[in-house]
Order: C-alpha cells, then structure tokens, then sequence
C-alpha cells in the first residue's frame, strides 16, 4: 500500500519542478517575479485548492514520521532562501505549518553568534538537520554564507569561493544518507519589494517585521543578484537542484512550493508501517485487559 | 495598545482554569472522564469554535514572538501527562499545530537514552526549554519522572519522593524568570482508552501508535492513578498548578486546552512592539530606495 501515484491536481499544466527548476542559462535578471509557470487557474482557485494539497501534505507527512518509528531513516529538508518580503516567512507559517509540529524541526540562521564564527561554517547547520522521519525548514541557511558574506565581503573571496563545492559535497553526504533536500530560491521584484516594505511600515503590527537594514540592502540588489546567479549555477545539483519560484503573487509561490513538497514526499514511496506485532493476538489480549 | 480584554465564548461559563485547576481534595478516581466543565455548547458547535480560537491562539502567539524580538523574555510551556490515548497527540496537532511553526519549540520525553540517564533528571527538559518568545509543548515530560519511574520502581522510592520538591524548584525558577507553565493531565475513562486502542489494531495506518506494551500499562491503571493522584497533590502549585482534563470526548479536551493556552497568552498583556526606529524617517527613504 504505497502512496506514489500521481495525483497532481488539474490545474497545475506539470508537475512545477518541471516548470521551476534552475536550468543552466537561466539569468536571475530575467526572471518574472509575477508568472505563474504551470499553473492554469488564477487567485481565486488557490484557497481551495491550498486547503486541499495542505490536507494531501499533512497526510504524507504523517506517513514519513510513522515510517520513521519503523526505522525509516529518510527525511526531507526544506531549503528557503530569498530576498526580504519574498514571503519565507509565509511559506513556514501557511504551507510548513499546516502538518503535525510533531514532525516538523524549524531552524533560521541569523547573523552568527560569536560561538558559530569560531567554528567552520557549517557547524551551525548540522545540529539543526532534522532527524529521520521530520521535515525540516530551513528558513535562510548555509547559502548565507555565499549570499550576504559574498555581497559584504564578510570573507575573503577565496573563502567564499571555496565555499560552494563545500556546500555540493555537505548536501551529497546528506542526500547519500537519505534526505531528500528541496531548495527553493524566492524571488520579488524590487517594486513588489517596496509595496510590502512600506506596508510594513504603515501598519503597527508590522513594525516588528521592519528594519532599516533592509533597504541597505535592497539598494545592493545588483549585488545580490550576480550573488544568487553564482549560488544557482554553481550549487544546483542532480541530487539536490535549485526551484526558482516567482513570488510577486504570494497565492502562487506557496501553492508552488506546497506542490513541490509534496513531489519531494511522494518520490519516497511512503507506505504506513505493517504491524511488528500480531494483530489477531493483540486483539485478544486487549479484549481480556 | 495591549490585548488582555476577556473575550471569551459564550459557550464557557467562565474561564475553562476555574472549571480545571485541580483543587485540593480532588480525587483522580472520582474524575468523570466524560464530562464538559463548563462548556454550555455541545459537539456540533466545537468545529466552528475551535476554528475561531484557532486563529486567535495564533494571532497571540504571533504577538508574543514579536515581542521577543523587542527584548521581552516572556515564554509559555505546555506540558502534557496523560494515559495512552488520552489525545496528547491530537492536542499538539490540532491545537498547538495551528500557529506558526517558528514560534513553536515541540519536544516528546519517551524512554531516557543513555547518555539522558546519566545525568540528572532535569537534565534532558532543561535541554528542551522553549527559547524568550516561543511556545514550548512538552508530549511527556519530567512528570514521568514520578509516573511510569514511580510505578515501575525503575528507581528506589527516596529517589522519585524527593523527584517532587525538586520539579517545585525547578519550576519556580523558570516561572521567576518569565516562563507560563501550562500543565494539563489528561485523562480517559478504561473504556474509551479500550475503544482507542482497539481501533489502532483495527486500521493498518494506525499500526505504528499501538505498542503491545500500552496494555501492560493499561493493567497497571491502580498504581498508575496512585502515582497520577500523588503528582497532582505534591505538585500543583499557586504558581505552576496543574489542571484536570476530561478527555474521553475529544472536542472537548481541546478546546479546553486551547482555551488556557488563550488565557496563558491574554495573561501575559502582550501590544504589537512599539518601531525602534523613526517611522516617517524610514518612509522618506524606503520613497527613494
């Protein structure tokens, strides 16, 4: 009693990786932050349909974590990584969320501690790999460390540089070791960008969410932008391949990366556990108890 | 701009810990597994409500982050004790599950490992404390440091008796430095626990909750309630008191959480923190960024 067959929803034209996936030759520059690839229904189909695919997801996950307590080794992890407002924030709270927190092992990397800079730049982000049978969610990660160090020259370039096949061969040993990584790069266009910065500051609920750092480095886009060119080129991998995701359109980027999700969830072929205990016997004895 | 106005349901008759906080004098085996304290509505009406003060718990939880990111140290713990199949599962899926990941510290205390065991009791909680800002939910806890450890003499009795004036002290130290423990005991009726079990063993995907041992258990129901009676008494503080769940209906035992997890929040008088930077000044320049 697997659970592999397709059951992509019809208003989805592929599965999106196949519309998302980072192809070599793409250009960040080129990206439309406002498309929808792939999908041919509009706003008003995504609550409904959002609804339905966070049920279909909480129901796999419920399967991976089981598998888990049968010794199931596997799990996945959620890479997030985009500019301020792309909407990481979101997806954690609407899609990630919408499964069994039992299951779910959330990690953000801020600024390092002073204990985190005196060890090797992944050591944070070890500790915070989810176990077997979790889905967890990285919300920014070790792609900081190609991404803002890079722009602000927080190493030096052969630092940085050499940072990228460090990152390829940590994700194989993960991927080797059963999980099944999905990295999603979220992308606003800079009008976008301003529209919800500035909500931010026209609401008091908000304010928390601002800081005047974010429109430094908002001005340093162009920078960023060869930075996350480098980052896709150089980390997208057979094994662990980046998802560019349009973000203009919050409704479609989290319907995206809920699919996404779940294609991760549906290629382990999860079955829920047979019983490693007679039944008919337990039966009985529960019976007398 | 604080949020600790009652807004309760008018289907409580008072705030649910009135009806809850166990009471000196209250026995664990007098407890009518099947009751609704103070709830005037029936099972028709708990889907639409538990939806509503979903969103409100979330709403709050959303509050009480943000105001860790201003400097508030504050914190909430939710432990949960209860028999197998008392729904300690379902509360965290349904009830702790609905706000947003980041904000939610989850951790489960099944059998101690080695290295757990050769420590201090307290040892592997202390570990798991919820960080300034975020809901922490304890499936199990210390508590079974003086349940299943006490009824299974897994260590001699000098050793658990003295275990509940150091949980006290334990307990007063995190509440002193900013932490609401929310306790809930939950308990199900031999009958309903029967049901619960029986339908694991009757439904393949719930294969993986049953474990032959829960019966054992089951049989030792006697001592278990001594230990559970013991607890309540020894433990139930002015500033950590526990409260007593009737859970054989299970829309009850949530809303009843959910609604003290609400009063934990309101409790805390959390306001939207106020912007640490010039809001007309980061307009003008977010204009020309």
């Amino acid at each position: 009693m697997t659970d592999s067959s397709s059951d992509l929803p019809e208003l989805w034209t592929h599965e999106p990786h196949i519309h998302l996936e980072f192809k070599p030759g793409d250009s960040v520059a080129a990206i439309d932050t406002n498309a929808t690839p792939g999908f041919r229904g509009s706003k008003s189909d995504a609550p409904a349909l959002q609804e339905e695919r966070n049920a279909r997801y909480a129901e796999l996950q419920e399967m991976l974590y089981a598998s888990s307590r049968a010794g199931d080794h596997r799990r996945i992890l959620l890479v997030l990584q985009g500019m301020d407002t792309a909407g990481k924030g979101g997806i954690v709270k609407h899609v990630v969320g919408s499964a069994n927190p039992q299951g779910i092992q959330y990690a953000s990397f801020g600024k390092p501690t002073e204990e985190e800079l005196a060890h090797d730049f992944l050591w944070r982000i070890e500790k915070k790999l989810p176990a077997a049978g979790h889905i967890g969610v990285f919300d920014r990660s070790h792609y900081e460390d190609v991404l803002i160090v890079r722009v602000h020259d927080l190493v030096p370039p052969d630092v940085w540089g050499g940072r990228y096949e460090l990152i390829n061969d940590f994700e194989k040993r993960l991927v080797d070791d059963g999980t099944t990584i999905v990295k999603v790069a979220m992308f606003v266009s800079l009008d976008e960008q301003k529209k919800r910065l500035s909500e931010r500051l026209d609401r008091p609920d908000k304010y928390w969410k601002y800081n005047p750092a974010d429109i430094d480095e908002r001005l340093l886009w162009p920078k960023y932008q060869e930075a996350y060119q480098a980052m896709l080129e150089r980390t997208s991998t057979d094994y662990a391949p980046w998802h560019v995701i349009p973000c203009d359109r919050k409704w479609y980027s989290r319907l995206a990366i809920l699919e996404l999700l779940i294609e991760a969830l549906k290629g382990l072929d999860l079955a829920w556990p047979p019983a490693d205990f007679d039944v008919e016997a337990e039966k009985v004895r529960l019976a007398q108890a």
